[in-house]
């Protein structure tokens, strides 16, 4: 029986773009449903009772819930390049990484380019990310994955592309080279790779939406 | 070379407990040291200087940090019984609940056992716990690992035995069987396991923290 992959997807999401990287380094054929995000479906629904958001994605029947947990799955389930390391510790340190980019650093960014963003919030967003920076400083490496990315750089995609795209939309300019030179060029490296590329939201649909 | 196994620790945190139930699953025999959380040891500060906190687990040097990362850790490292399933789709599910436990439940217990507690907060953490008794009774197993104990089970080590002393403590009673009659009777297989008692913390001890 050939696998039936669905992804409930919402294009101007990095949680659902994490996934969507996965998805294309393994090579995954997907169907991908578009979900209005203000009017959910009662597939989504059924498939996210707790949380109801995307992204889900659905393999053979099988709902799998949490971005983090999605990209893992994938990893697992199918063969062919690896997206986490082998070895328990190096394992252990990326799922640590990925961890403090979703509990700590996304957090103070989203709050600090939100209404009530203030210098107190600008702070504390760019003492998280220099955190960040001076790990990939530390490690000397292109990604936080070493020679290729793994689930760390997977999960800084928001870092990566959305944030340079949210300063445009607001006006607000927090993450410049000179602050955050490391991660600004790991961020180059990989909004450049070529299956990141391919399934990168473009860039006018993100700003509009940012704008909006 | 034998293992070198240090765990910083502190007894009344559910975080470190959840660690030594891994480590007491697997045999492990390791070093506690106990940390004086108001005046911590410039060893932990230097293996975990982005949180500065317990637990930390340090593996022939090299340091661990998060404990439900460390718990993963202890089952890729050892051999044994094992702590999470092994088919991906189980995997992702017991991921996924440990994770709702760790940004839903417990947030949200502890906010309402504060000094800030209300009805809102009450009703908050009670639909939250509604929503893993609902799990649990849907499942129908002794544990939400099935007949034995995994890794959803030891996350919400807090759950089981930390909830009932700090209601003890603080006179508010919140959870009981009246309302969550699934998970108590789960709470009461869990904390009678042999694995789970041999490394509890005494009730005596906690209740007269969570009072202080």
């Amino acid at each position: 029986m050939a696998d039936e992959v669905k992804l409930y997807a919402a294009a101007v999401s990095p949680f659902v773009f994490r996934v969507k990287i996965a998805l294309n380094i393994k090579g995954i054929k997907y169907e991908n449903l578009e979900q209005d995000l203000s009017n959910k479906s009662a597939e989504l629904l059924k498939y996210n009772p707790v949380y109801m958001k995307v992204p889900v994605l659905v393999h053979n029947g099988n709902a799998i819930l949490e971005s983090l947990v999605i990209v893992e799955y994938i990893d697992d389930a199918w063969k062919g390049v690896s997206i986490l390391p082998h070895d328990p510790y190096e394992k252990a340190v990326a799922r640590f990484w990925a961890k403090f980019i979703d509990d700590t650093c996304i957090p103070a960014l989203l709050k600090t380019f939100g209404r009530n963003g203030n210098k107190k919030s600008d702070k504390e967003a760019c003492d998280q990310l220099q955190i960040l920076e001076n790990e990939l400083k530390v490690k000397g490496t292109k990604f936080f994955g070493g020679d290729n990315i793994n689930l760390v750089d997977i999960a800084a995609d928001f870092i990566a592309y959305w944030v340079g795209i949210i300063q445009e939309a607001t006006g607000k300019t927090l993450v410049t080279k000179d602050k955050f030179p490391t991660l600004m060029v790991w961020a180059d490296y990989f909004i450049n790779l070529e299956v990141i590329n391919q399934v990168l939201p473009p860039r006018e649909h993100l700003l509009a939406f940012f704008k909006a």
